[in-house]
């Protein structure tokens, strides 16, 4: 039986009948560069259904689209519901979000979707015209966090979303600081000025050493100049066409020279940014994520603790350095919330 | 006549005398390293009186505490007040503030003041027992600045006081951001991992190179490795015995080379930091304040914007860096303000 319509009951005798309820499943959506995650939940975000596909390489953004709504169908189909009984679908995505148009663009990680696209409606569309509320990726990520895994209970956090990039969001008074919109660079906070390049065009900041992108750049160069590394040689035996999280992961663990020198560097300027991002703000609780993020915490987290802890202005009330708890559901469920 | 007290009038022929007016002038205090200056003002925040006095260079917390006693006093004088006449004084000082316990600990630009000082009680007992609330210094001249000043009507703003050290305080959704009580230290931001060795025996903070004394001591550094400037000489003729922001405004004007090159460094610094703090936070506004700041702004207030905008992760939306509107009444006009 489709959710949202209600059991057949009698009728009570005299009372009128109750208004039909309002569907109470929730759709969340993460939708990434490699994979798009979807869940169903019902209002106490318990997992009721779940289904991951990749995301389409080519097709622009109707490809996507409707790859994002075949998720959601899978994972709907495993919760024994109907696109009609979400009372909404929340999305994070990757790209330029403009949370009130629905629309999202400069999505660079997806294919060709530059030009603003109407993401909210075409999925609403596809969905029995269920809403549909978009949230930028590591936003949502760290929102879902707050609310359900390691941030629970706690008014001010940093959450810092090591991966591709370097994403971050702050909590502040228990709320998600927007700023006039784009607040939460942390990526971008400059630990070398004048230092190395940056994707975003400037120098030195967080992202142009730990960004994942930033790290494979700088060992390219580095071979270049004739020194030895296996990244390369373990890329292709796993088929990949570009050095993974999971990649950077085996390397390490090979013991891999450049790729040690590779991720000392991104540890050092994590822990800086942490660090100024704390002496500002002296904020209790960092919460490390994202694809790296997850990848290293178990073996690294005290060198990003250390490193914090060398810059850190009052070395007696250091953060709490804490991993995400919800892995790779923390984008999906997060997205949820963007539901209210 | 006292303040404080009800101007004779016909009493009312049945209706009982109302009750006595709480007194309605409040005093505020700046106490600085070098100067004490004190304010007497109404409930609309006009300057009522005024008094600026050298802060003692011995004697202690004993010393001090009757110098902020005699400023105040002064400033009364000034007013045609008594001390009775205060609602309350409030006071920003360097050092360890303790608001709740009213007491002051590290207060190394003050005589012989390590150990916590019971300065509340202290100055209350000289002062018709009045109550004092504290603050820190540079946390009150911010308070001052966005109730009064050129933070007026913004609810998001940073303040950067430069001078002897890099102060900052941040005030978000209207308030200033406390955090566990420490936030605000963008001297202490990090623009240059590994970089030059800060007063906080940290490397590469912001203060590192834009704190006056980093400044200093970089400069004569440079003197004894046998490069030319006038900084010293000019600091002798005007009978300082350190180099004062006065000093460094003369020496860049009269463009000693070192003294430029000191500059410049301090420039870049704080631009690095605004922009980490605006790529973090994304605030609309900076206000540049302190002695540095002070001096500066006006002829280098430009190139701290500019060099905020070469590490910006948003170059559409750059802050409005503007200098403090209070000028010298900006921490003593706060410091009333603790009071409520």
């Amino acid at each position: 039986m489709p959710l949202g319509r209600r059991r057949t009951a009698p009728d009570p005798p005299v009372a009128p009948s109750p208004p039909a309820p309002t569907p109470a499943l929730r759709g969340g959506v993460d939708l990434g560069g490699t994979k798009i995650q979807a869940l169903v939940l019902d209002e106490a975000h318990t997992v009721l259904g779940r289904a991951r596909l990749e995301t389409p390489r080519e097709g622009g953004p109707e490809a996507v689209t409707g790859a994002v709504a075949a998720a959601l169908g899978e994972a709907l189909a495993a919760a024994g519901a109907e696109a009609g009984g979400l009372r909404g679908i929340g999305v994070g995505t990757p790209g330029a979000v403009d949370a009130t148009a629905g629309t999202v663009a400069n999505a660079r990680n997806l294919p060709d979707w530059i030009e603003p696209y109407p993401f909210a409606a075409e999925l609403s569309r596809r969905l029995a015209d269920v809403p549909v509320a978009l949230g930028n990726d590591v936003d949502v990520a760290i929102r879902g966090e707050h609310a359900l895994g390691a941030g629970r209970g706690h008014d001010e956090l940093l959450g810092v979303w090591w991966g591709t990039g370097v994403g971050g969001g702050l909590v502040l008074g228990g709320r998600m600081w927007a700023g006039r919109g784009f607040a939460g660079e942390f990526g971008h906070l400059v630990v070398r000025r004048g230092g190395a390049l940056c994707g975003c065009g400037n120098r030195g900041c967080v992202e142009a050493y730990a960004g994942r992108k930033s790290m494979e750049a700088w060992v390219r160069r580095r071979e270049a100049k004739g020194e030895r590394t296996d990244l390369f040689r373990l890329m292709e035996k796993h088929d990949k066409d570009r050095l993974t999280s999971g990649i950077w992961w085996r390397a390490v663990r090979d013991e891999d020279p450049l790729a040690l020198r590779a991720v000392e560097r991104a540890l050092q300027a994590l822990g800086a940014g942490i660090a100024s991002a704390v002496n500002l703000l002296d904020l209790p609780l960092v919460i490390i994520g994202g694809g790296m993020g997850d990848r290293f915490f178990a073996t690294h987290g005290d060198q990003i603790a250390q490193y914090t802890h060398e810059s850190l202005f009052r070395a007696g009330s250091p953060p709490a350095i804490v991993p995400g708890a919800l892995g790779d559901d923390a984008g999906a469920l997060g997205a949820a919330l963007l539901l209210g």
